[in-house]
């Protein structure tokens, strides 16, 4: 991995939370202060832009891991993210049915019902 | 769907099942009497026999969400399944690091060693 | 267990959804597609049907799991379904306070917050 | 409820623990010093002394909590105290199977598996 | 420690509440009945009134935890505790961060999120 | 923040790593490959080298949020390291007994089990 100053980690996650999620998403992590640069620095500066796996990938791992832990507030930025990688509405219902076995039904209802939210708001 | 017996679904369940895992996982679960039939019958029968979905997502799901939630007990024989559903052991790697941003550094660290310790012992 | 069709395993857990719950909640359930139909099929055709465990019993489990697992949204459903299984308000109290000290205190504090909600309601 | 002092209290609870547990149990909650003499007055001088529910029906809320959480090491206890409180193994297994429609099957498979051992064991 | 009867146990803890948060914190415990009275007596009465740990690094661990288990309906309350313990808002959303990296990103976004609510309103 | 190389940011990590922890700890971590350079760099070389709160503070927050998540194989660690920032034995039992109030009293009582055992091996 290249040299990099945090400055230059800042700009390569903020690239690549753009390329993932859009401009209001960022705004909403940018308002969280250093968190929210640690969040953008570290989770999309390193570990997104590492080219081991594609974002359709991760976002299947973080949706069931979103849903697993019943993270509802984070969920719908995962979905939104997961259908402009690609994933088909008909996946993300089977990826929250697949996680339903290991998580219990509860959150995958919850989870089903963010997505009919989503879908039926043309946010996909 | 089509319309099939509780058998049915039991025999489509276990054909599915050792698709994904192998005979001696098949033994452990159904080692646990109903329980065991109903993850054959269910799991197995209805959610992993659907078509919506590879055998390649539902594994990148399962893990993820195994590791989630700190289910080690059963993150081996989906790791297993991983391997032979064609994800690579750096992929599992990502998926790895990529559930350490949603649900912590801890679970994520058993996860990564079970993984170290199943592909040394050359089961993938 | 008698061999029975898919629509038949999806029509005994309709008729066991309704004894356990209400219509009102069946199309909650119905509204979230093949997700839904699980539910139907699977929690209330296949695990609400057998006949080891009274409702009853059921529903001090399903109370406790929801409540220690903090799903909020689902706990309203089977608190209500608690009731009208002949669990009186006071045992639910106790069962409340009794996941506390599994739990810890704040999703208990929840819980019973939402079943002074549901009583004041007159739902019971 | 009557006034006591904090001895009597625990010695109320030390009388409760042991119709619910064992001398064996006791002595290891004994060894966690005061964690253990708030075990011992809390939950079971105070909450497990409280008359609105039966021992039965708190093991079943106790056993869901447990097994939903995955809380694999006061899991046995609770299944003996369980057995020893009147429930059969078999309403026992009807209960997991039940907290898996409601957690996953993960913690469902641990449980299921250690009750197995419990009951081969004789403990029951 | 002292022997109390019941009635100076929950006074005691009462005090003690209102040393940590305030009166409306305590009208809405007191508002759930026997699990609000077990809460004063028990957390309050018992647990805060040992001498063995400042409020501040009670505090601390509340917080954490809170954040750790996604506890959201209870975190307001201990972030206004720890700025009334002389935790500073920075330290608090250090707090934050650190439980970040055991608990991953989703539940610390929240409580960030939540301490500059509660930090804009001026309640600290 | 000064701008630093990932190389830079690695160094100020396992420095901070072993002012924490130990060689022998770090050996575990730099065993995890990429996720375990990942934890070196960011919780170590960013989240734990930031001035704004003390490493005694941090490991009270680690412990209680290890705890509440019965994050049980990260744990010896964590407490060894908040033996060595200088909390007493008492303090940390009182860390866990006031975790067991947020999270129930099972993660507590595995914790002080785990405390009395790197007490007694002098491990502090």
């Amino acid at each position: 991995m290249p040299a990099v100053t945090d400055d230059a980690r800042y700009e390569r996650g903020r690239a690549r939370f753009l390329e993932v999620h859009d401009e209001k998403a960022l705004r909403a992590v940018e308002g969280l202060g250093d968190l929210g640069r640690s969040i953008v620095e570290f989770v999309y500066g390193d570990v997104y832009s590492r080219p081991g796996l594609t974002t359709r990938d991760r976002e299947i791992a973080a949706v069931a891991a979103l849903v697993a832990l019943g993270r509802s507030s984070q969920l719908p930025q995962h979905l939104r993210a997961s259908l402009a990688a690609g994933i088909t509405p008909d996946e993300l219902g089977e990826v929250i049915l697949q996680t339903a076995t290991i998580a219990g039904f509860p959150p995958a209802m919850n989870a089903m019902s963010t997505l009919r939210t989503i879908l039926s708001e043309g946010d996909g």
